[in-house]
C-alpha cells in the first residue's frame, strides 16, 4: 500500500516526463561545449588530496600491525591509541605543529608563523588547506608509529600527553630543518636543507623519528611482565592475530603510494618511478626479512617477513625520486636484512622490549634509507661516481635525527613518568590494557586462554 | 624443462631484440609529442569516480563496525545485510531511484524521468554514468545505515525488502528535495532547495534519513532477547570484535574523503578546504566522545570513542564546503559528545535498542550538522553574522526530514511486519542468525561462549 | 620544562613574524599566477597509477578471502603466499615478464626486449614506468588466484617456485597474445589480438589464466586431508573467519575499480560507464548466488553470495567498456548463479579440493565473461545484432587460454611434485600450515577446537 501510494503518481507522469525530457535533457545539459582545460594547480591540490588519502589510511595500517603483533587483551587499546595520535595529533598539528614545521624560518631551527593557517592570502588558501592536510597524515605517521614500541603497558592518558608533543613540537622541529620550504620557500628553509640533505618522503624526517621516540619510550617503560626471565633470556610473546597484522601490512603498502609519489605534491610526470621504487624495495624487503629468517630460525618467519615489507617501504622512502629501479631493489633487500638483524638485536643484546619492532623497522631502516641515497642517488651517489660529498650529509643527517628524536622523545618520557607516570600497574597488565585502561573486552564471546 | 623449453628461444632472440629496439622503441613510443591538455570535464569525471570509489568502500567499513560491535553468532549475517544493500540498492537505484531522485521535477516532491538512464542524450552519457555511480554510492551508503540499528534479529529475506524501499523509494524521495538540481539543474529541484536548504555532501539527505530510518526499524521490532532485565534496565551487550569495528572506522574515515570532497563532482580548488574540514571534526569527535565517556563512565570508553570518529564526521558532512577549519573543530567536538548523550538516551530512557548506535551517529549527529551551516557557515550562518534565515531553513529541514524517513520507516516496517513478519523466532536469535539465517557460522574452530 | 624552551622564544618571534608574513606570504606563494594546464599525458599517468595502487590492494582482499574462507591452522601461511606472490612475482616480471609480454613480439608468441625495462629512450621513461607498475599488479593478481586453490596443504618453498613461474612465464607469455601490443604498439602484437580476441581488463588474461592454474594445482595436491570421505562424498570445510572473508571481498570489489576502469590507462570520459558497469555487474552477481544458492540450500549461503560478487566483478572484467549497464547486470547473474554451479560441480563431481572455489570464480567466470563478450558486446555481440564472429574469436581464446593455462600449470605442478614434492606431510597438514611451515600460530592466545 505504501509502495502504491507513492509510486501512482509517478507511472503517471512518466509518459509525459519523458515526452519532456527529450526537450530538455539534451540542451541542460549540453552546453559545456566550450572547452576548458584542468589547471596544473588544480591538477595539484588533486593528487596531493588522493596522495593524503591514502596516507590517512596507513592509520589503520599501523592500528592493524600493532594490534594483530600484540596480544588480544589489549587489542582494544592499540587501536584506541592510534585513533588518539590522529585526532589529538592533527589538532595540535594545525594549532602549532605546521607552524613550528613549515612556517618562516628563524635561525634555521624553526619556523615562526601560520598557527592554524593564520595569515594566509586568499588566493594561497586552497594549496595551503591542501598542503596541510597532507603534511597533516605525515604528522600523524610519525606519532602513530611510537604507540607500537610502547605497546601493552602505557598508561593511557600519558600516552596522549606523548603524542601531542610528538606531533605538535618534536616532529615539527626536526621536520623544519629538513623541509621547512616545503610551503614558504626560502623563507622557511631549514638548516639541513642549506647543508644539501635529501629525504625525499620521509625515512629520517617521519619513520626515523618515530622510529626513535619508540625506542626511548619502550627503554624508559622497560620491558612487559614476562618478556624476560629471570636469567635474561628474551621470550617470544607471539601477536595475537596474524592475518589481522598482514592486513595492516597489504594497507600500510597501499597507503605508502600515497606517502611517496604523492610526496611530489605535483601531479608531475616523476610519479610513475616514484611507485615503481616503492613497490619494488617493497617487495625486495619481504625477500630479504624471509630469506634471512628462514635461515637463522630454519623457517621463513612470518612476522619477520611482514616487517620485512614494511622495511623495504621504510627503506627507499628517502631515495624513491632520485633512484633506479634497480637501486631500490637493493635498498629494500638489505632493509629486510637489517630489519631482522635490528630486531634480534634490539629484543636480545639491548634487551629493550619494542613489541612490534618499531625502532627496528622505522628507526634502522629509516636511517638506512636517509644513507642509502647518498650511495645510491643517480646524481650524487657514491656507488653512482657522486663522491662522498652527498653521503656525508646524509650521515649528519641520520646521526642529528638519531640525537633530537631519542634524545627529546627520551627527556619527555622521562618528564612524564615522574610527574604522571608512564606505565600501568603490574594487576593491569596482568588483565589486559582493554579492561584495565577502557573497562571493556575486543572478544567478547571468545574464549581466551586465561593467562594470555 | 619446462623453464628451458620456452625460455632458450628467448634468450637466442634477445641480441637481435635489443638492436631492433633501439630502432623501433624510440618513435613507436614518442610521437605523442605535441601537447594535449585534460579537459575539466574529463577531470570532473576523474576526481568523481575517484571519490565514489572511496565512498563504495566504506560499505566495508559500515560492515566491520556493524559486525564488530555486536556478537560473534551474527557477523556473517551482519556482512550479507551489507552486501545485499549495496546490491539490491544499486540495482533498484539503477531502475528506479536515480530517476526518482534527480529525474525532471514534479511540483518539487519528486523526479520524474531517466529511470535505468534512459532518454539521456548520447553527449550526456560519460558524466551521467558517472554522476550515476556517484549517486549509487551514496544510495548505498543511506541503505546500509539501517542494518546496523535492526542487527541481530531481523529476517534476513524483510531485510531485503526493506533495502529495496529505501534506496528505490524513501532516500531518493527525500533526496529529490534538496539536491534534485545537481543533475538536470533548474529542470530537476526540488521544493527543500528552492528554500535555500544547504546540505552539501548529506548529513541530511544521506545520513539521517538511514539513521531515522535505522530508529524506526529498532522501535518496530523490539530489543534483542536480554537487552533489558526485567525490571527495566539496560544491559550492555558488548561487541565481539573490537580491533574489527575500529578498522572499520577507519576504513568510513578513508571513505568520507571521497564522501564529502567528492560532492564538489568538480576537480576544482575547494576540495582541499573540504577534506581538511573532514578531518579536523573526525579527530574533534574522537575527542569529544572521548572525554565525556572519560568524565562519566570513569574510563575513555572505545566504543564510544570509535563513534565519536564517526559522529564527527556525519556532523561535518553538510557544512564542510562552507564553514572554517576552526568551526569545523567545534562542530566536530560538539558530534562527539553529542553522540554519547544520545546513545544514552535513546538506550536508557527510550529504551530501543539500537545495537551500533545507527540513529545517533547517523540521525542525531546528521541533524546536528545541518543544523551547524545554520550557525556556522561564514556566509549566513548565524554566528557569523548571517542572522536567522539559514538557520531557519535548516531547522525546517531537519524536521521535515525526520517526518519523512522516520514516518515512512515506521510504515514501511509496521507494515513488512504484518505481511511476511520482521523478527526472527526466538529461538534462532539465541542460536544467532549466523546459524539460523545461513546455516553456517562465522568463527568456525573457535571456541566461543556457548551463551553468546 | 622541555615544553617551555623551545616554545619561549616562538612566541617572542610570532609577533615579528606576522609582521613579516604579510609581506612575505603573498607574493612568495601568488606566483604561479600564469595558467597552466595539466597535459593530457601526465593525467594518464595519474590516472593509471591511481588505478594501479587500487590493483595492489586487491593482494589484501585476496589474502582475507582465502584466510578466511580456510581454517584458522593455516591462516597465516595463506597471507605469507599472498606476500610472497606479489613481492617475488613483482622481481620476477621486471627482470623478465614484462619483456616476454609487452616487448617486440616475435612470430606473435612472446615479448623479446624491455627485461628490466631496458632500452627504453628517456622521453618514455616515465609511462613505461608507470605502465609496467600497473602491469605488474595485474601479474600478481593471477598469481595470487592460484593460492587459494592450493591452500592447507602446498609446501611453502615449493609455492614459491609456482609463483615465480606463473608470473615470470606463464602469464607473460598467454597474456601477449592478447595484450602484447599495449606497450609497443603494433611492434609488439601477439597472435590473438590479431584475431580481433577482445579482452578488455583480463576476464581471460588474468583470471581464467589464474583460475585454471589453480585447478591445475589442486588437482595434482589432492585433496586435503578429510574433505572427502571413505566412500566419495564431499564434506564441507567451512572456513574460520567470515567477516574477514567478506572485508576481503569488499576490498576486492574496490580493487576492481582500478582493474577494470584504470584499464584504460587513459584519463578520458570512458571510464564512468566502466565503474558502473562493474558495479552493476558485482551487484547482480550477489544477487545471482544468493538466490540460486537459496533455492538449492534452503538458506541464502554466505560463502556462495561473496563468491557471487567475485563471479559478477569477473564476468564483466572482459566486457565492461563494450557492453550496456542492463548487459552488465545480465552478465553479472549468470556469473553469479555459474559460480554455484561451477563449485558444486568441481567440489562434487570432479572431486577436486578448490578450497576457496578459485577456479569456479577465476577459471569459469573468467571463460563466461570472455564468452559475454561475443554477446553482448554492443558493437559486434550476438544478441546485439553483430553476427557470429565475435563470438567465435572468443571462444578460441577460451579454448586457447584453457589449455595454455591448465597445460602449463599442470606440467609446472607436476614437474615440482617430481623434483622438490609439492604437498607437506600429512601430520603437518594436520597441525595446520602456520606451526608446520612457518613455526608460529595466527591466533595465539584464543581457544580452538583441537581438531580444527
Amino acid at each position: 500500500m505504501f509502495l502504491r501510494k507513492s509510486l501512482t503518481p509517478v507511472y503517471a507522469k512518466v509518459a509525459i516526463g519523458m515526452a519532456a525530457m527529450m526537450a530538455v535533457l539534451a540542451p541542460a545539459l549540453a552546453h559545456a561545449q566550450e572547452v576548458e582545460y584542468l589547471t596544473q594547480s588544480n591538477a595539484n591540490i588533486l593528487w596531493t588530496l588522493v596522495a593524503a588519502f591514502l596516507v590517512m589510511l596507513m592509520q589503520a595500517g599501523f592500528g592493524c600491525v600493532e594490534a594483530g603483533f600484540t596480544r588480544a587483551k589489549s587489542a582494544g587499546n592499540i587501536m584506541m591509541k592510534n585513533f588518539l595520535d590522529f585526532s589529538v595529533g592533527s589538532i595540535c598539528f594545525f594549532l602549532f605543529g605546521f607552524a613550528l614545521m613549515f612556517g618562516i624560518d628563524a635561525g634555521g631551527f624553526m619556523g615562526t608563523s601560520g598557527y592554524a593557517l593564520s595569515g594566509v592570502g586568499e588566493a594561497d588558501l586552497p594549496w595551503s588547506y591542501t598542503f596541510w592536510f597532507f603534511q597533516s597524515v605525515f604528522a600523524a605517521t610519525a606519532a602513530t608509529i611510537v604507540s607500537g614500541g610502547m605497546a601493552e603497558r602505557t598508561k593511557f592518558g600519558s600516552y596522549v600527553l606523548v603524542s601531542i608533543v610528538v606531533t605538535g613540537i618534536i616532529y615539527p622541529i626536526s621536520g623544519h630543518w629538513a623541509w621547512g620550504s616545503l610551503w614558504l620557500g626560502d623563507d622557511g628553509a631549514g638548516w639541513l636543507e642549506g647543508l644539501g640533505f635529501v629525504d625525499f618522503a620521509g625515512s629520517s624526517v617521519v619513520h626515523s623519528v618515530g622510529g626513535w621516540i619508540a625506542l626511548a619510550g619502550a627503554l624508559v617503560l622497560g620491558p612487559r611482565v614476562g618478556k624476560y626471565t629471570e636469567d635474561g633470556k628474551a621470550k617470544a610473546i607471539p601477536g595475537h592475530n596474524i592475518p589481522l597484522a598482514a592486513l595492516g601490512v597489504f594497507l600500510l603498502w597501499f597507503g605508502w603510494f600515497g606517502f611517496n609519489p604523492g610526496s611530489t605534491t605535483t601531479a608531475d610526470d616523476t610519479i610513475g618511478l616514484i611507485a615503481m621504487n616503492t613497490s619494488l624495495a617493497a617487495c625486495a624487503g619481504v625477500l630479504g626479512a624471509m630469506c634471512i629468517s628462514w635461515f637463522r630460525f630454519g623457517k621463513p618467519d612470518i612476522s619477520m617477513t611482514l616487517n620485512g615489507a614494511l622495511a623495504g617501504l621504510v627503506g627507499i622512502t628517502a631515495g624513491c625520486a632520485t633512484v633506479s629501479p634497480g637501486s631500490s631493489i637493493v635498498i629494500g633487500l638489505i632493509a629486510g636484512l637489517l630489519v631482522v638483524l635490528s630486531i634480534e638485536f634490539i629484543d636480545k643484546v639491548l634487551r629493550i622490549d619494542d613489541p612490534v619492532g618499531a625502532a627496528s623497522v622505522h628507526g634502522v631502516c629509516g636511517a638506512w634509507g636517509t644513507i642509502a641515497c647518498g650511495l645510491f642517488n643517480t646524481d650524487g651517489g657514491l656507488l653512482f661516481g657522486g663522491g662522498f660529498a652527498q653521503l656525508g650529509v646524509q650521515l649528519i643527517g641520520v646521526g642529528v635525527f638519531f640525537a633530537w628524536a631519542f634524545g627529546a622523545g627520551f627527556i619527555l618520557m622521562t618528564v612524564i613518568k615522574g610527574v604522571f607516570g608512564l606505565r600501568v600497574e603490574k594487576e593491569e597488565e596482568l588483565k589486559g590494557l582493554d579492561i584495565a585502561e577502557h573497562g571493556s573486552e575486543s572478544y567478547s564471546g571468545f574464549q581466551l586462554f586465561s593467562n594470555e
